[in-house]
C-alpha cells in the first residue's frame, strides 16, 4: 500500500518512474508462501533486477530509522499426540491410562527449559558467530531497545537465556516458542475427561545458516525421544523459511539510508529483524539481487496480535521515503 | 429414572412401599454439587435414615455384580498463568517474553513425571493404607479387569505408576490428571503468537483420609513453586469432594448384596471405585447412614465422553435389583 502511494506519487509529480519496477505481491505469506517460493525459482529471468526491495520490516522508534540486514528464518510444527482410543473419565482411567497432554507438557518442558536453553542437540552447531560490532551494539543496546522492549511487555524482567543480551536474543539467537496448546476441556467449570488428542503448535527461528529443513529435523527427532512410552507422536512441519544476512555496503542499500536520512534527519541504523521473511532469503539465493529491507512498522503495532495498527506519521514518512529511495536508484 | 421405575413397579405390584423412602435429587453433581451439600449439612434431621442409597456405580462386566465399598475424592482445579500485558509476536519478542505456555508445561511436567509420580510433597502424608484382601485382590485380578481396562482405552501398555497394580492406580492410588489445556492460536496453519494467558485444568483424585482443601493447598503451594521467573499463576479450587470407604457387613449392603445375587446369579463383588460422588462422604458423615453404592453401569459406557450410552439389559435388571433390594429392607 505504502509502496504504491509511492509510485502513485512519482507517477504524478512526474509522468514517470525514475527506475524500471517489477511488482511481486506476496498474498499468503502467513500461510507459508508457498506459491511465490516456486514462482521465484522457476521465473528468475521474469524478475531479474539490481535490488529487491521488501517493505515489512520496521524502526526501534519513530526517531531512529532502521534498515534490516538481517532476518532470521522459521520452521512453523505442530506436534499432536494420541493415547488412548478415546476421551476417558479420570475416575475410571485416570492412573493407567496415556494423557497427551500430560505428555505435551513432559516434551515441551525438556525441548527448552525454564532457564530459556534450547535443548535440541544439534541445533547450535551451524549457527553463524556475529561480528565483534554486532556483539557491541547487543551489549550496549545504544538505542535503548531493551527498555522498549520491557515496556511494550509490560514486565519488569526479561524471560529467557540470561547469558545473552535481549536484542541479540531476540534477533540472532534461535528461538523456540508455543504458540497453541488445545486438548480435552477447556470451557467453564470442570469436565473430568482424559482427553484421546492433545496438539500443540510450536515454531523455532532459525539465525542464518541454520537451514529450516535441517531444523525441523533435529526437532522433530528430539520431540520424538522425549515422548513418554504409550503415547504416539507426530509432528508435522507447518511451513518453512530461511534466514539472510545481507551486505550493506550495496549502491541499493546505501540510497536507501540516504532516503531514510532524508527524511528523518538522521543516519538510519543497521539492526538484524528476529522475525522472518522467507522471500529475503528467496530474492538473495536465486535472484541475487541485494535486498533492502525498509519498513516503518513500530514495536507498539501490536503487530499479529490483537489492535494491530499501523502510525499514519509513519505511514506518510514512508511514502516520502520510497519515492526519494526510488530516485536515487535512478540517479 | 433407574430407581423411580423401581419405586412405581413396587407401587403398581403392592400399592406401597416395603419401607419408608426419602428422595434426595442431586441435579449439579458435574458443576461441584455445592447446594445439595449445603442442604444436607443443615437439614440432618429431615433425611434421617437407615441406609442411603446411591445408584451411580458400574459393575466390572454384564456377568459380575458389584457393591462399591469406596470412592476417591476428587480437588478440580484451573491454573491460569499470565505473561506479558498482551499477547506477542514471536519474531519481535521470542526469546526474551515470558511465555505462559511454556510456563505451564514446565508446571505441569514437574507436577507429575514420565513415570506417574505425583510431586507433591506432603501429598502422601495421610493415604490410609489398604488392607490385605485388597493389595491380593489388586495384584491378582481376579476378574481380568486389567484386560477390560486395555480393551477400553485400546492400548497395549498401561501408563502411570508401574510399581502399582493397575486397579490399585484407578481405585486407590491419588492421581493427578490434566484435563485441558488453552491457550494461544490452536486453528489450522500458523499464527507466530506468544500468548498473554495459558490455562490447565487439572484435578487430583484423592483416597480415603486424604481431604480435598488440604490438597488443594498442597497443591498450589507446589504449582506456586514450579513457576519460572517472569510469569504470575493463580490457582483455583473449582470444586472439590470427598472421600469415603463403608464397612460391608451392615443390614442395608448385605440386603442390596443378595438382591444383587438374585437377579444376575451370583454374589457380587466388593469394589472400590475410582471415581468421586462427594455426596457418598457426605451421607455417611452428616446422615450416619449405611451407604449402599450399588449402580448398574458398564465399562464400555464411555461415561463423560462422546457416544454415551447405557446398556438397555443393564437397565431392566437394575430396575428389577433396585426393587428387590428395596423389598428385602422392609423383612
Amino acid at each position: 500500500m505504502l509502496v504504491f502511494k509511492a509510485l502513485e506519487s512519482l507517477m504524478t509529480v512526474n509522468g514517470r518512474l525514475p527506475v524500471n519496477v517489477k511488482v511481486l505481491i506476496e498474498g499468503e505469506e502467513e500461510a507459508g508462501g508457498e506459491s511465490i517460493d516456486h514462482y521465484v525459482r522457476t521465473h528468475p529471468e521474469r524478475l531479474q533486477c539490481d535490488a529487491a526491495f521488501i517493505c515489512d520490516t520496521g524502526m526501534p522508534s519513530k526517531q531512529i530509522p532502521a534498515l534490516i540486514n538481517g532476518l532470521r528464518g522459521i520452521v512453523y510444527t505442530e506436534v499432536e499426540v494420541r493415547g488412548a482410543k478415546r476421551d476417558l473419565h479420570s475416575g475410571e482411567f485416570g492412573g493407567v491410562a496415556p494423557n497427551p497432554l500430560h505428555a505435551l507438557a513432559l516434551i515441551i518442558a525438556k525441548l527448552k527449559d525454564a532457564e530459556g536453553h534450547i535443548q535440541i542437540p544439534g541445533l547450535f552447531d551451524k549457527v553463524r558467530k556475529p561480528t565483534e560490532a554486532e556483539k557491541e551494539f547487543w551489549q550496549n543496546d545504544p538505542l535503548h531497545i531493551n527498555e522498549s522492549l520491557l515496556e511494550e511487555m509490560g514486565v519488569s524482567q526479561f524471560s529467557g537465556e540470561n547469558e545473552y543480551p535481549p536484542i541479540e536474543r531476540i534477533s540472532a539467537r534461535p528461538t523456540l516458542e508455543v504458540h497453541g496448546i488445545s486438548g480435552g476441556f477447556t470451557g467453564d467449570g470442570a469436565k473430568t475427561v482424559i482427553p484421546a488428542v492433545g496438539k500443540a503448535k510450536i515454531s523455532l527461528r532459525l539465525p542464518p545458516d541454520l537451514k529450516s529443513e535441517e531444523a525441523f529435523a533435529l526437532f522433530e527427532r528430539r520431540v520424538k525421544e522425549l515422548a513418554p512410552p504409550g503415547v504416539q507422536v507426530t509432528v508435522r512441519n507447518i511451513h518453512g523459511g530461511e534466514a539472510v544476512l545481507v551486505p550493506v555496503d550495496t549502491p541499493a542499500i546505501q540510497a536507501a539510508a540516504s532516503a531514510l536520512k532524508e527524511v528523518y534527519g538522521k543516519e538510519p541504523v543497521y539492526l538484524r529483524g528476529g522475525g522472518s521473511i522467507p522471500i529475503g532469503a528467496l530474492f538473495d539465493e536465486i535472484l541475487h539481487a541485494s535486498v533492502v529491507l525498509m519498513g516503518f512498522g513500530l514495536p507498539d503495532d501490536n503487530l499479529h496480535a490483537p489492535n494491530e495498527k499501523y502510525s499514519l506519521s509513519q505511514f506518510y514518512k514512508g511514502i516520502r521515503t520510497v519515492a526519494r529511495f526510488l530516485q536515487k536508484m535512478g540517479e
